[in-house]
């Protein structure tokens, strides 16, 4: 690692630590470094807050004066809620700036960097680029699609299983594995289940870590509006919750439900398009969508082609019933070699569980698909 | 690693390599070191020939003299095919013995270190014994239960399917987990498959490797003996076939079979106890048994409690249909509790799959399970 890479992948540590609490916002980390000391650190911890480039030279104050400056995304150029932090760099004579990525944003992308060079400050771009990417991938997929991020979560045994026949699916993973979970929680801006999973389970979808964490917006696919009006999600007041539903819901529980402050976003079809509802989630700054099933809401996802990274949690147990229930149910398929293709990027032990990554290998075209429970 | 561990690793590594070739006996490396010179190194290739002491001590001649002898298993103390290795050490005057893993017998473990002692040698046990016994697991639980080392393997996307519902599953996983296969075939005695599978996929259950390997004994079970007379199995002459039947068998088609050389092995029920099978094999010298399903074969061997070991590759695909096969059909499991429990030994990806090896975590006593097609 050079010395470079060195003060970026500080920069990013400290980016990584604020994940889940900067959306709509990305996160970003900045270190001042001058004659080998650290001068400021900072980073953006909000939406509305100031920008981490701000931070850290607050906090250096006039040892900026000729230091170098690395910041893990593109300082702004333009007025947002903050003034352009391209301009501010500028005003307090920074000798070096190095920058991990770019702004996604084609707009404005690179304006941040031309104006820098205008002022005679030697820029570096592309630094750990790649960890970059990986801090802010919710980001970048939203600013450049308008859509959020789509995390399909799921625990199987070895043998494939989220749940016995019956439904029972207490409990596949261990306490560490589950904890993880809440962790991506913390991190999506909203949640998304079925609900046969409330129904079953009445969940509360909050996010239990032993430091605390954010809830995400808890949103229900119901397209008849079944929903127990005794459901947790709809009384215990601990994050938004939205109840999606078709077209020829029934009016009268609309109302009840609104009634309890719950948000109900009635849809355009009998049944509910996934493109179509993740666009309306983008409209609502829904930056990251975690998904947590059941096995007919993975199945709708899947097969719409609209998601980005599946989550899967396997226990070393063997339910050994094939009428245990299958995690993703789509379409009916002929052949092996109509399965969806993806391809892991990582694979690690958890806990006495493993957990393994994997993304779509291409974005095979974004089918229509509706999901009906 | 000191010394010690660094030549029994390779004596270790010389046992390793010849996995699969010395059956019924086990795998053992030996090396000679005398003033820091490796002056023997030696295996056991096979079973009928020299031990792995007298090849290295043949090689090292007479620098044995007052050398250090390192081995994997325990020197024999009684005349088998061969005299007795502890005599040889001590006849040529070898200095001290290092050895990885006792004998498994009870009846003549500990005989030979205490011949050696009684010569007046110095032995020490232990030196990476947890390596040694895995290079000889199947040897230690055949000497231990006189029945086959049974390694369940499958093969299944990420949603857990072995094969689309019409049984078609040409390919999950990609050629470097198929050749990773093939080197379990070859370290196997015996491979074990259902008369569906046959039927289906009309394989030939040989190991082909770039550098050639032995053909394990193939094993059908087939209750009714529903094999056609037509399949690779009975006509390739490539390994030796045990078509097992249940006691109803027609005896015309027994008789067919065996006018084709193939081996059939009626069994004392209607249906094939596992029990009974994994009885038989052990008295066929069969201490290994490589079971590739289905998934009604697994989950006889799952609910029957006799298997040693379960491997998983899996493959970065959703097939996305839950009518596609599952890998282990059992019982039927109302809870999620009622899982078979197991532990995952290991886990690494192997080209663009993930292998996965897990073993029961206990035995939980052994079922009175019975295969039928």
């Amino acid at each position: 690692m050079t010395n470079k890479e060195y003060y970026m992948n500080l920069a990013l540590q400290m980016a990584e630590a604020v994940m889940g609490q900067t959306s709509p916002n990305p996160v970003v980390g900045c270190v001042i470094v001058k004659n080998g000391d650290v001068v400021g650190m900072g980073v953006h911890m909000k939406a509305g807050d100031d920008h981490a480039e701000v931070n850290a030279l607050n906090e250096a104050g006039d040892l900026a004066n000729e230091a170098d400056l690395y910041v893990t995304l593109e300082p702004c150029s333009h007025f947002g809620k903050t003034p352009p932090c391209a301009d501010l760099i500028i005003a307090k004579n920074i000798r070096n700036v190095f920058i991990a990525s770019m702004d996604p944003n084609p707009l404005v992308s690179g304006r941040g960097i031309d104006k820098l060079r205008e002022a005679g400050i030697y820029v570096e771009t592309g630094i750990l680029e790649k960890e970059a990417t990986r801090v802010n991938k919710y980001f970048f997929h939203y600013i450049k699609t308008k859509k959020p991020f789509v995390t399909l979560k799921t625990a199987v045994t070895l043998d494939g299983k989220t749940a016995a026949q019956s439904g029972d699916s207490k409990w596949i993973t261990s306490e560490a594995a589950r904890m993880d979970v809440h962790q991506y929680r913390h991190k999506h801006d909203a949640i998304l289940v079925g609900i046969n999973t409330v129904i079953r389970d009445n969940p509360h979808l909050t996010t239990r870590l032993p430091q605390g964490g954010k809830n995400p917006i808890r949103i229900i696919l119901d397209t008849h509006l079944d929903i127990p009006l005794e459901s947790n999600l709809l009384n215990d007041q601990e994050a938004k919750t939205i109840v999606v539903c078709g077209n020829k819901a029934v009016r009268e529980k609309q109302e009840r439900l609104e009634s309890k402050k719950v948000t109900v976003k009635r849809m355009d079809h009998v049944s509910i398009n996934i493109e179509h509802l993740l666009v309306w989630l983008g409209e609502q700054q829904i930056t990251s969508l975690f998904v947590e099933g059941g096995s007919k809401i993975h199945g709708s996802f899947l097969e719409s082609g609209h998601y980005q990274e599946v989550i899967l949690y396997m226990a070393a147990k063997l339910l050994g019933d094939p009428s245990g229930l299958s995690s993703f149910s789509g379409n009916v398929k002929t052949k092996m070699s109509d399965s969806h293709q993806l391809q892991f990027t990582s694979v690690e032990m958890i806990g006495a569980d493993i957990k393994v990554i994997a993304t779509p290998k291409k974005n095979v075209g974004e089918e229509n698909v509706y999901w009906n429970n």
